[in-house]
């Protein structure tokens, strides 16, 4: 597919993550004035709530867009959602008859905030990155068996905190916890050591389900994606997790990129998952394919500094695609809502320098990443932002998610009653 | 304390879940009316939002009781709750004055529906009964070293899925799963053949925070607490929980009693968790007795025959109390919110009809336990019902919860496209 050419002029450079195929959805404010949902195209923003107030769109019979998210177009249906870019299309495409109607409804995305697209119902982590498993199956089991038995039958998940979930740019505080330092027999509480981000990608489900459904039931449900940082505290993870999982090693925070790409947007870029190393169960298996080519960076940006980008990698490295585990999350009975989050789990390529955490990056801490000539890190220092971007790239024009951000500040002191 | 006299006279007897001391909080309907807000009281319903509507009762300058959950009320905090309740006692007490004004607002427990009492935030399950731990441990691990090591140093939770939390006589669906037979080397999917009950109570968040808090500030946090059954498919658990917790093995359905026993109701039950076996770090330390002598109970019903008691315990038995619990939770930084539901982890005591789960009281199918003379279970049947009841005993009155009841229903069967 060639560039769409929109008469907005900036959406038909090369290097915009926004051109007229992308028409992703957030929600932004300017001026302090409330947050509002609308539509990124180029380096401008589409007021799609203002156009619905106006008149000038209209989605469904009641207003769907007057509040600051977008669950209430989500609950409207992959129909309407189809139905809702045919409208901006026709809205924004070159030569549209509608364009001195539409022009000002647009503003510019330099100086406004963006704010989180969506209420997040639940959030779901996954662990389906085959390279990534096997990286931290070495590290911390044994090189020779470092897949648990289970991982090649089940997209392994577990259920994260919906409340931590923030937008991209927002501060994220070092987590105070639970830590054993090696050779000690008791804990101590105090702030992570062994902070970490990981680059994942994160489905937003937009049609709820109550019930086994099918994969390919489970990707029309998916609304659309969106990059996703899930902070990760490795020292609290060591002494947590045995026998029941992450707790609060992952509940600190968990940073999303502010635009959410409509799947129809991502359509064509779908690439297969690799070859299956033993056979999936029926239940799970793919009828084309369901993951996407989406291009990824990490970098690192200490504090006042330039950043350095530290991974590239691709979505595509995934073994189990979104729907596969959507399908999976409701295998057993699980209801599934509008506004669940689903997280791939972290992508790390077959190379050392496309792994998607830090834990990997410097295999647990013993081969710290060169940052820009002078610092190396092990982990997060205090200070350091974390950018992720993501975008498939075109034939001359890219479809992209904007960035993920998120600077990390130092650790709550702990309280006196907590010493 | 005493009993606290009523003039409602089904509310004076030693047998009723509901006397004045108690006033829990429910949602209910009746004639298929939509679900309000209710107090119970002996065998009537108060309707609380009926009186609200009507002035008599008022919380807060706008209404909170006009929608169907106690969510809002919740968010008016500890202090609205305290005025609530003398409020409620003032309408309901022996001799009071308004009597004939409150009278109409009553109606029968009997031919009333009962619903969620509250919007689930996000549901947490912990870990945090000894016994259970220790039965678990044994089992499945080694009885010399049962207990994980972080065990006594950790109230050990997991995300659960709020999506899956019913009231108490929804039935249940036996779910579907990921299983791997013995001596087989791969899984197959199919129903669960090792389904089974935990008995738990649960601590209904009603304040949000962000940040740490202590335990005594978590306690104010609490709003209330319900009978909890988190459902667990035992096969599907030993299969998918290494290494990330448990997920579609609890993800069917977690039930829960229909009433929140608001924290005051509980006060004069207060005790004190077992003596540390090694100390607790500052953070979690407990300024007081913050558990409750909750004597607990569960009955098993085939289908159509008449129940037996299979097992007996106390709340009393927990290792951790939910205030602990809810500090540790916030300790990362994650933030919590009001409707936020914690299970305390499986209630059992030493002795072997103490044990709050089937896999316990079987011993892992190897002790199949009795059900009236005839029946034995290992793990539960297609057509049981598990009725959980918990009372607190006062001086001639019970604090009780209601029942915690579901039916277990058949399977779905497995689509054709997933055979």
């Amino acid at each position: 597919m060639p560039l769409m050419r929109s008469w907005v002029e900036s959406a038909n450079t090369p290097t915009t993550d926004f051109p007229l195929n992308n028409l992703p959805c957030g929600v932004f404010s300017r001026d302090g004035d409330d947050p509002r949902c609308g539509v990124a195209i180029g380096d401008m923003i589409l007021d799609v709530a203002a156009m619905e107030e106006s008149g000038l769109l209209r989605l469904a019979d009641e207003p769907v867009l007057d509040v600051p998210f977008w669950n209430e177009v989500m609950e409207l249906g992959p129909q309407a959602w189809a139905r809702m870019r045919i409208l901006l299309l026709g809205f924004l495409t070159e030569g549209s008859e509608v364009k001195s109607q539409v022009e000002p409804f647009l503003v510019p995305q330099h100086g406004s905030k963006m704010h989180m697209p969506f209420l997040v119902s639940e959030y779901t982590d996954f662990y389906a990155g085959r390279h990534h498993a096997f990286n931290v199956g070495s590290m911390f089991r044994d090189p020779d068996n470092a897949l648990p038995p289970n991982w090649l039958h089940i997209p392994i998940g577990y259920n994260g905190r919906a409340s931590s979930v923030v937008v991209s740019g927002t501060h994220v505080r070092r987590p105070l916890g639970q830590l054993k330092p090696p050779g000690s027999d008791a804990p101590v509480f105090g702030a992570s050591q062994r902070f970490d981000f990981e680059l994942e990608m994160g489905a937003v489900v937009g049609t709820a389900s109550d019930g086994m459904i099918s994969v390919a039931q489970a990707d029309d449900m998916i609304f659309g994606y969106v990059i996703l940082n899930d902070w990760s505290a490795r020292d609290i993870q060591a002494w947590e997790y045995v026998p029941l999982g992450p707790f609060q090693a992952k509940a600190t925070a968990t940073t999303i990129s502010p635009w959410i790409v409509m799947r129809a947007a991502l359509d064509p870029f779908r690439t297969t998952t690799p070859e299956r190393e033993v056979p999936l169960l029926p239940y799970l298996r793919e009828p084309g394919p369901l993951l996407y080519d989406i291009a990824l960076e990490v970098a690192l940006a200490p504090e006042g500094k330039t950043e350095t980008v530290i991974a590239r990698t691709s979505y595509a490295e995934m073994y189990y695609s979104a729907p596969q585990q959507l399908a999976h999350h409701a295998s057993s009975g699980c209801p599934m809502n509008v506004g669940d989050l689903l997280g791939s789990g972290t992508i790390s390529g077959p190379s050392k320098d496309s792994r998607g955490s830090l834990l990997e990056l410097s295999w647990g801490g013993k081969e710290p990443v060169s940052i820009a000539g002078e610092d190396t890190r092990s982990f997060i220092a205090d200070g350091d932002t974390i950018i992720m971007r993501g975008h498939c790239q075109g034939d001359g024009y890219r479809v992209g998610f904007g960035e993920c951000r998120g600077k990390v500040i130092a650790a709550q002191a702990v309280p006196d009653w907590a010493r």
